[in-house]
């Protein structure tokens, strides 16, 4: 057992500690670990349809069940191996901090919602939690680097972006103002206030145009025109600035993807 | 009395006058008033709304009493301590020269129209132009240089972009003059005029799609589908515009962000 | 006379020549030019309007009068000033080059068509054609080097525009295909044939959405999801193609603005 | 025989083979296979609508007929010339080589089963299969120099492009849940289970919008305004990844288009 825990401790260790794994890509047990996690999102998005969930709900609940006990043996292999970690401190103060840290409190807390049936509905939106975790384990990789070259793009940018978002929000508030001057009195369910106006003005802008709420008059079509082509420029602003940005981040930052692509 | 115009009125200006504020962002007393100014939108904006004014009501007009004052006592907080001023005029002839800006007009204008309720709707509109003092404040610092840096990028290609504008108003009016002939007659209501075709050819063009307006027939089908096609290419026309002159535009004018981020 | 011919001719010339102009911008008299063309244009689309030309039919049949003499008056001026252009030819052979021109050609007949109202309503149509002149007077100067910086960019990147528009193609083909098999019994008005399942093809891929189309079945939704996604990359690939293409072609071609501006 | 194989089959060789034909383009007569293929396809998709069908079945007949024994010919004089290929193998090695390929075999799938019409309706689909010989056509030259460019743009950012992705996917179940809790019981046809809301997300998010399934409450709008301004960054992001990536690989792979163009 002494023997088996110096030999086996250290492989699990590895496999799991995303920061023990030297070599490319995610360990073997994490990408598995990935894999049940999309799988059990499949499940919980799944589940919520009627018509699959009555005819195939026994299956789901015991899915469930098992996908629970399958995080709940990892989640004890990570408290027992985490003792691995380099540093000075004794195996038990490691586990201490390992399940006091809030992702593993919000793992446990997921695990025991989804295995204890009391929370009902909400369940199903607890287990999308579990995604965050894939954030967690590709933490490190490639991936991570193109995350970090993106976030320092968006960052190297964020008064620029930040400049539009207030432009589309003053836009926005103009827009549905006009309109509920316009046609307030003609459309009072669409347009009889301010707030009612900003949906219209929001599926304009973001040029969905669901069709549920469009102007009547010549001069609320004009008003509707002119926020339309701002759109176009809303698209047009940020989509330029993220294209400066990223190849600047690439740049100076060092690509992921200039080496050994 | 002296003493106190000596310690207290240069703090004042200083925390009233973007100018004189010399540390980084916008001085506590500004920021105040930049939230106050949001908040009020946001009041401007919400107690348009039948339900909740119809219930809510008086405490729309007290905030909005409220507000007033603010802005009236920041108004003449200002009118003092513009005598602060760098330069040789006396204080009384900078006060003059504060009080007859068109900026000060206008918020005074704004100011009055809030706390004597006779213009009745409009006055909501008017809250809105206080939108406008939050460009002022914030002309120094860093979002005026993201500012100035979009402004010079646009005004770069000032030449390409307005070419796309035109490229897109021919576009919109062969368009409409196209569905003008070959459902003219088919829809009157809907395409019985170049001035109504325009709507649904702007509605198309920028990708809107409401669904009030669209072709019926085969030929007007074919000829939407050239216009919703033109219609990716004026999206993509100004975002590349735009990418390559944010680029130009942050390099050739040192950017905001390459220094201390 | 001969003194007069001496003396105004060349200034006429000046005048209506872009390439005899060498200040910068439009010549006073071309700029007015533009300027009628404009309004015409304007007055061509606002007078199918049945509403408008109900009450203001008569004003608009003077007007269009108005404009047809005066580009008739245009016309003689240049036809008497074409004289003035440098080579060895005779005052006539210029006179006769001109007149047998496309250009020209196209002009008188516009012109006649518009005094001699006997083709009806194709008539306000022709008059869209006087915006083609635009682009001729507008030949010279900033906005045509814009232009040329544009087609420069576009023909920069020629084969790798094609080729996004030859995959839009092949995705709207698979996806129109893909939804006459599926929900093509089920709404064969909408999608009983691959070219009735090609209109709401286009109308997803550019992603307007009009409403008059759309799947019902899980399949036909997944499918249309898949091809909205497309949709996403057909309008990203090209913007991304153009700023680069923007960017080489204002640097390898000299920009329009990077001197003077 | 002997002669006229010696100078002949090294001319249809060079004509067929695109590796053989050493001139810039397509050699003439793959250009015709590339025109016919295309043509065909027209015929294949207008085939389909029972309109046209009824009046003109007969003549789709007889076309598809043609191109079946046009296709045929063309199979025949590749397996006949294919013996000119260099190497070592003898000419019934090249053959069986080619015949086997996977490509050769699915154009002789195609051939019959356009020519022997016992798969009914799926022969339509299966010819479309033929688009993807004009992509084996074109493999040499100047477009697959942009489509190698293309490619290498999108791998050069492939993790970025995949992040973009996986953060869509997230974003598109957390807004489908979200709206599946708030209007989950008020249209529970539409919001009744997160597969049914998946719909609305992916018309919002793409900025589709058909119209069919929208939010009726103020919680549900807040959630649908948000999601379809994160459809504006979904956009922007792709295209500003795009931009850079275009660039480098054009200039870091010696772009097609900067010498001779």
């Amino acid at each position: 057992m002494a023997q088996s825990r110096k030999t086996l401790r250290p492989q699990v260790h590895r496999q799991l500690d995303p920061a023990a794994w030297t070599a490319a890509g995610l360990s073997p047990a994490n990408a598995l670990i990935v894999a049940v996690i999309l799988i059990s999102t499949v499940f919980a998005v799944v589940e919520t349809e009627p018509v699959i969930y009555g005819r195939f709900g026994r299956w789901f609940e015991r899915a469930e069940i098992a996908f629970g006990l399958l995080f709940l043996f990892e989640y004890a292999a990570r408290l027992w191996s985490v003792a691995e970690d380099r540093g000075d401190q004794s195996a038990l103060r490691r586990r201490l901090r390992f399940v006091s840290s809030p992702a593993a409190l919000l793992d446990l807390f997921v695990i025991l919602a989804s295995l204890v049936p009391v929370l009902g509905l909400n369940a199903s939106a607890l287990r999308l939690v579990r995604l965050l975790r894939i954030i967690r384990l590709a933490k490190l990789g490639r991936l991570s680097k193109a995350l970090r070259g993106l976030s320092r793009a968006i960052s190297l940018r964020r008064y620029e972006l930040g400049l539009t978002v207030a432009l589309a929000m003053s836009v926005l508030i103009i827009g549905a103002t006009g309109l509920y001057w316009i046609e307030g009195d003609l459309q009072p369910d669409k347009f009889g206030s301010v707030p009612r106006s900003l949906w219209w003005a929001v599926t304009t802008l973001t040029t969905i145009g669901y069709g549920d709420v469009y102007p009547i008059t010549p001069a609320g079509k004009i008003v509707a025109s002119l926020l339309a082509m701002a759109g176009i420029g809303l698209i047009a602003l940020p989509a330029g600035i993220m294209a400066g940005a990223t190849h600047d981040a690439m740049k100076s930052g060092g690509s992921t993807n200039e080496g050994g692509v």
